[in-house]
C-alpha cells in the first residue's frame, strides 16, 4: 500500500539555474512515474525546483524540514514534516526514500548521499563534479549511478528501483 | 498549498480493543474531514487503527516509523518515513500535527502530548484516566481538551484549527 | 570503566527559587557520589542550578543542549553537547541517565520523564505536584519514586542503582 | 569553563591496522593536549583504537552512540552517551567536536566530515584518498586540511582552534 517515495536532494541557495532547471524537470518526470517527491522542504534551490516540478505533473510533496515549523516551506510542498532538527534531518532523507537523487553538490546534499550510503540505498547523481562522482563511486561503489540529463535520471531510479 | 495534518497518537501492543475502536472511528472522520492523518506508523494498536480508519474513508496516511526501514510498518500507511531514531522521532510527530489527538495513554504518547504542549500544539485527549487529564492541564492548560466520544475529538479538533 | 551518569531534569526558566535550590543540593551531593550530573545545558532554571552545584563538588557536567552552537550553555557545563535537535534531544538525556532526577515539573520535563519509564529507567520525581506524582506512577509504576528533599533524592537514586 | 572537544572519526570493522594505528597515536597526542576525544563510542575500528589512545595518555573519553543503550560500547569510552538515533547522531558528532579529525574514510565518516563543513568546523583528513581530498576541499574550501601523520593532524587541529 505504500506509495514510492523518491528524495531530490541538492543545494538551497547555492543552487545555479541550471541546477534547478534540471530539478524541476526532474520532478516533473517522477510525479508523472506516479512517483511521491519527498525533499528538503524549504522554499529554495533545488528544493524549491523539484517540489515546483512535481505539482506541475500533479503530483504529491513531501517536505522534511530542518525547523521547527513551516517558516520557509515551499509553497509546492503538501506534506511539511518539521522536525526541529536541523541538519540532523538529513539522515531521515536518505532513510525516507527509495532511491535518492543528487542534482548539483553541496555540504548537506554530500551528507545525504553519504548516508543514503551507508544506509544501502541506490544514488542517482546529476549535474555533480568529477571529484564527486570519483569520491562517492570510491565509497558506494554499484550503488552510485551518474545521470547526463534529467530523464537520464529518471531511467536509472527505474533501474535501482527495479535492483538488484 | 500545505494539507491540514492530524496526528493520531496512542499505545501500540498496549491498546485496549476499546481504544482501538475510537481510533479507529477517529481515523475514518478525521479523513472525512479532508485531513491528513499522521501516526506511529507501526503496524499495533492505535497506529494501526487509526491508519485503518483514515484509509476506510479513502483519506492519506502518514506513518513517523522509529525504524531504519519498512518493517513493523502498518498496511494501512501512504508514507512511511522511517526515521532510524526510536522514540527520538516523537518529537517531530508532535511539530508535524497541527493538532495532536492521544487515545489512550502510556510512556511514548505522554511524552508525545508533552512536546505537543512544549510547541504549543493544541491537543485532545480521549480514552484516558482522569489522572493524565489532571496532569495535562495542569501543564498545558487551555490547550488540553477533554473528548468524551471520536465525535467529540474531532468537534474539539475543528475549534482547536480554527484556533486561538 | 564508563562513569555513572545521573540526569538532572526540571524546568528552565519557569523554575521557583525553590526548585533552583533543591535542584542545585542535588546536584552537589550527586558529584560528591562521584557521579556525573547530566542536564539540559542551558544558562536557566534547574539545569543551570544543579550544573552549579556539581561543580561546588568538584564534579564533572555533561549539558545536552537543543542548540545547534553553545550560546546560552550554562557556565557550570564541562562537556557541552550541542545537538541541533530542539526537543528531540530530551530522548538522548533519557537513554544518557542511568537514573533520571526531575526537580520541579513542566513540558519539557514531563517528556524526558516519560521517555525514561518507555526506556526502562528509574526515575525520582521531587518538588512536583500531587497530579504529576498520580500519572507517572499510573505509566511508570514501581521505577517511578517520590522524594521529598535533596538527600531523599540521592537516597532513593542510590537504590535505582542497585537494581535489580 | 567548557573543555576543548575533538570528534577523532573513521571507519569501524573496515578500517585497516595502518588506520587503527594512526587513530590510537592521535587519541594518545589529542589526550597529552588535555583535550577531550569524542567518537562514536563503539568497541570497534577508529572509534575504539582513537578511545584507547586516549586513556593511555590519561585523557576523557565520549562516545555518541547510535544504539539506544550501552551494547557494543568501547571499554574505552568513559562518558557514553547513546541516543537510541542510528545514523542521525552522526550530526551531534559534528556539532559537539570543535575540530574534526578524520581518519580512514567510509560513508559514515564521510557524512560526518559533510555535516562538519556545513557547521563551519574546521577538518583534518588523514589516511583518506586522493578522491576524497579533492572531494572535501571542493565542498570545504579553506577548512579542510590534510595531514602526513599524526604528529602533523595534531599540529593541523591546533591551528584550526586558534583559527580563523
Amino acid at each position: 500500500m505504500a506509495k514510492t517515495i523518491i528524495g531530490i536532494m541538492g543545494p538551497g541557495d547555492g543552487a545555479s539555474a541550471e541546477v534547478r532547471d534540471r530539478a524541476r524537470k526532474i520532478g516533473r518526470l517522477a510525479a508523472e512515474k506516479g512517483w511521491v517527491v519527498l525533499t528538503g522542504g524549504r522554499a529554495s534551490g533545488v528544493m524549491q525546483a523539484a517540489s515546483q516540478g512535481a505539482k506541475e505533473a500533479g503530483g504529491l510533496t513531501i517536505g522534511v524540514l530542518p525547523g521547527a515549523d513551516l517558516t520557509g516551506t515551499s509553497g509546492f510542498i503538501d506534506l511539511p514534516i518539521p522536525t526541529g532538527m536541523g541538519n540532523a534531518r538529513n539522515a531521515i532523507n536518505a532513510l525516507s526514500s527509495s532511491v535518492l537523487i543528487a542534482v548539483g553538490m553541496g555540504p548537506g546534499t554530500a551528507s545525504e548521499v553519504a548516508l543514503g550510503i551507508k544506509s544501502g540505498k541506490g544514488i542517482v547523481l546529476t549535474s555533480v563534479s568529477e571529484s564527486a562522482l570519483a569520491f562517492f563511486k570510491e565509497i558506494g561503489g554499484e550503488k552510485i549511478r551518474h545521470a547526463a540529463s534529467a530523464e537520464d535520471a529518471i531511467g536509472e531510479t527505474e533501474r535501482l528501483l527495479s535492483g538488484p
